[in-house]
């Protein structure tokens, strides 16, 4: 499971060198002795004695980078001189931005779109609220929210720092389901903070969509918001990453031909995507769960008193197993992890019921060598681009909210969750479908489209869950 | 002072109509009749017998439009189909929305400006926060809160019916000085809710605009989020008015060639663009001012409790006028009103000091009369489009907040403010200037650059003031 160079990890160095010499030629030597790839060479200006060159290459992380660049520099007659990162310099300025629909040439113009002409407009809809949807930007307005807590895998970073995130995160909703998202990253961590901040910006946003807050705090959060809000509250690390493990396990279970109601499924991970996972399963049928955590099966009368663990404890695990994960993996159907690096091997694969599935989600180091599952699972799954079966939130996101905004929903739930996993496993036809394609690519055309159309119907049929 | 029809009250009335007669004609006259000005009449089909004909016209208002209406329905032959109102057809879907600046067409792009190249840059912001002006948004975005309490002349209309002005100012700040502005419109009109819940969101942004929040809450909004903040609090209702008002004023002098520092000034309105006219003035020089409300004079011992009031008794009025705002504007060399409808007439104008300077900036109807005011005015100004000298906060905001970004600067001061004013009276050059050109068009060529550079410079040179 070697991490290979990602352009993720893109860097442009400018050497200077004998123009005379060799070293051209020797650029490319060094950068692939270390283990770097060579992405791009372009000459930025040729003299007789001195040529300039733009090196640009991928590593695998930043001490790569540097290393990269000392290979490039101890050759004979290279100066190094400027370094450049790709993804920085992507980054410099921000990547989204405000922009007016609404052209404001001449005095005519402004008189429309603000005063006096805006005022017949406000008057309009503080006469009849309903009409913010049809005159504002609520009707296509998400407000990505996070109080930097757990932002990726970095923890608590602050909030701050969590806005290269969040404004991925906006960037997203806007190519893949044409949203207009906003980051709101907030400058505190207090519970009934949050909450009173999120109630206080909300009419201006059809959406709100919590990011990378930790748990259990994210739980309480969600909740309450759900209750004082008139908008949809969706917590994506939680349900988006629960909705695309349902759609990859639909189809995943139909390449075994086994059914979501019969097979055992061992969990690694009681966190706030586990939980989510865990819930929505079981609201899609499931009924034969073992959750584990650091301390092993989750079970009634171990004591726990976090509510989440107790709710674990009373809803999962009938037969009352008190054993190790690796004790519950072996035998089931299914392995799903969202915990941490390699806590199964290859021994324990072999231990499963015949043709397993592994969805080992932990990132970038999954909780078992997705390799070496492969010797053992009929069908594997991580949270990895560099593997086939890539469970990512993207899949998702952009569309379920795309439908809550068509339907101009007031809530999310659970129901729309599993209409929106069917529609994303049904983008895999049955002719595509097998071990290596379980799930589409981010890419894929009309993925948002179609999960939008499912979350819709549900939404304006009113049915509801949870 | 008739009004005029307008553009921001423009409809298109689609009618169909019998195409052998004259009815065709008889459509100008009809409008006219009723006092509506034909823009424009395109034939959107025409057959044998029957035509559809939309046509577009400007009215004054919303009945004058339904008179409109009538006129035409009435007409022998005419049927009215559908009317649209082409302010609301422009406001549909809202006026704004995010555009994302990075490419995210293939899984390359995708890993550098999310997932998981964003994490080293959220590292870095992490590392070192200031880097958080360089690698996000906050160096050029600006929050526009209100809290729906004071919007334009409606009053108290909530925050939903607030979006589409504050969509709309979002939208000038583009125009104007390319600025990414977001609405934020709040669902609290509680001191401590508002101030609480701008500190949480301030964290993504390089500024907050305040706007149309009722006085006197906005001072201490204002007052409690400049000492928590890091990042410049601008009220534009107060202070955008101030610096517009000021710059008129320095022009306004030289053409009657008198100086600030000498000059009676009688003002009628002590709300929150009324004070902080005053203080403004005051910094920038006025010594000799009478603040009148609807009781008359403030003076010192006229009981006023409203700390407010108090500080304008304490600071102004020293001769202790006691009466009512004519008595104060007998012998004043300027009149300042930002108050109420036709509250002085001519024969009030007529007793001031030669060379009289009057701004009447009630909208949509002065203090005076303009048409009156003229007769015994040297220099007039006033909130309204249709006369010279538009007192308009058009004029500053967009390139104060872009001086302020530019210079990162962490707060905002009374110097800031008069270097704005002074560069925005010296975009009108001296052969320009004149009784009727005081202040020019927010159309004029680099207005906001100007306003931007005299507001950097005084943020960089780290004088403060207030």
């Amino acid at each position: 499971m070697a991490t290979l160079p990602s352009v993720s990890y893109s860097l442009t160095v400018r050497l200077e060198l004998d123009g005379r010499g060799s070293a051209v030629g020797s650029l490319t030597n060094a950068v692939e002795h270390v283990g770097g790839l060579i992405t791009a060479l372009d000459v930025a200006s040729s003299g007789h004695e001195r040529i300039r060159i733009d090196v640009t290459c991928a590593a695998r992380d930043t001490d790569h980078a540097q290393a990269i660049v000392d290979a490039l520099g101890a050759l004979e007659g290279v100066v190094v001189h400027k370094v450049s990162d790709r993804t920085f310099l992507l980054h410099i300025g921000g990547k989204i931005e405000m922009k007016s629909k609404v052209s404001l040439r001449n005095r005519d113009e402004l008189s429309m779109a603000y005063t006096p002409g805006v005022a017949r407009v406000s008057q309009a809809i503080a006469a009849n609220p309903a009409d913010a949807r049809r005159l504002t930007i609520k009707r296509n307005s998400v407000a990505v929210v996070t109080d930097g807590s757990a932002v990726l895998g970095l923890g608590n970073i602050g909030p701050q720092a969590a806005m290269p995130v969040m404004e991925g995160k906006a960037a997203l909703f806007k190519r893949f389901a044409d949203i207009d998202a906003w980051p709101i990253a907030l400058d505190t961590q207090d519970m009934d903070e949050i909450v009173g901040t999120v109630k206080a910006i909300a009419p201006g946003f059809g959406g709100i969509n919590l990011e990378d807050i930790s748990a259990p705090r994210c739980f309480e959060v969600e909740e309450r918001l759900r209750e004082v809000l008139d908008i949809p509250v969706f917590h994506d690390d939680q349900h988006g990453t629960a909705i695309v493990v349902l759609a990859a396990l639909r189809n995943a279970l139909r390449v075994v031909k086994k059914n979501l109601g019969e097979v055992r499924i061992a969990m690694s991970g009681a966190g706030a995507a586990g939980t989510a996972i865990l819930k929505l399963l079981m609201h899609a049928g499931a009924s034969d769960v073992i959750v584990c955590d650091v301390h092993g099966a989750v079970y009634q009368g171990r004591g726990d008193t976090d509510p989440n663990l107790s709710w674990i404890a009373d809803n999962t695990n009938p037969a009352g197993y008190t054993g190790d994960l690796k004790g519950a993996v072996s035998g089931a159907d299914v392995f799903i992890g969202v915990s941490a690096p390699n806590v199964l091997g290859g021994e324990d694969i072999a231990e499963m019921n015949q043709d397993p599935v592994i969805f080992a989600l932990a990132n970038p180091e999954p909780e078992v060598d997705p390799e070496v599952a492969h010797l053992h699972a009929s069908v594997v799954a991580t949270g990895r681009s560099d593997y086939p079966n890539q469970i990512n939130n993207v899949l998702v996101f952009p569309g379920f909210f795309r439908g809550l905004l068509d339907a101009q929903s007031h809530h999310v739930d659970a129901n729309m969750m599993v209409a929106a996993a069917d529609a994303l496993a049904d983008t895999v036809t049955e002719g595509e479908r097998g071990p290596h394609y379980v799930i589409p690519s981010v890419f894929h055309t009309d993925l948002a489209q179609q999960v939008a159309a499912a979350v819709r119907e549900v939404a304006v049929s009113g049915r509801s869950g949870e």
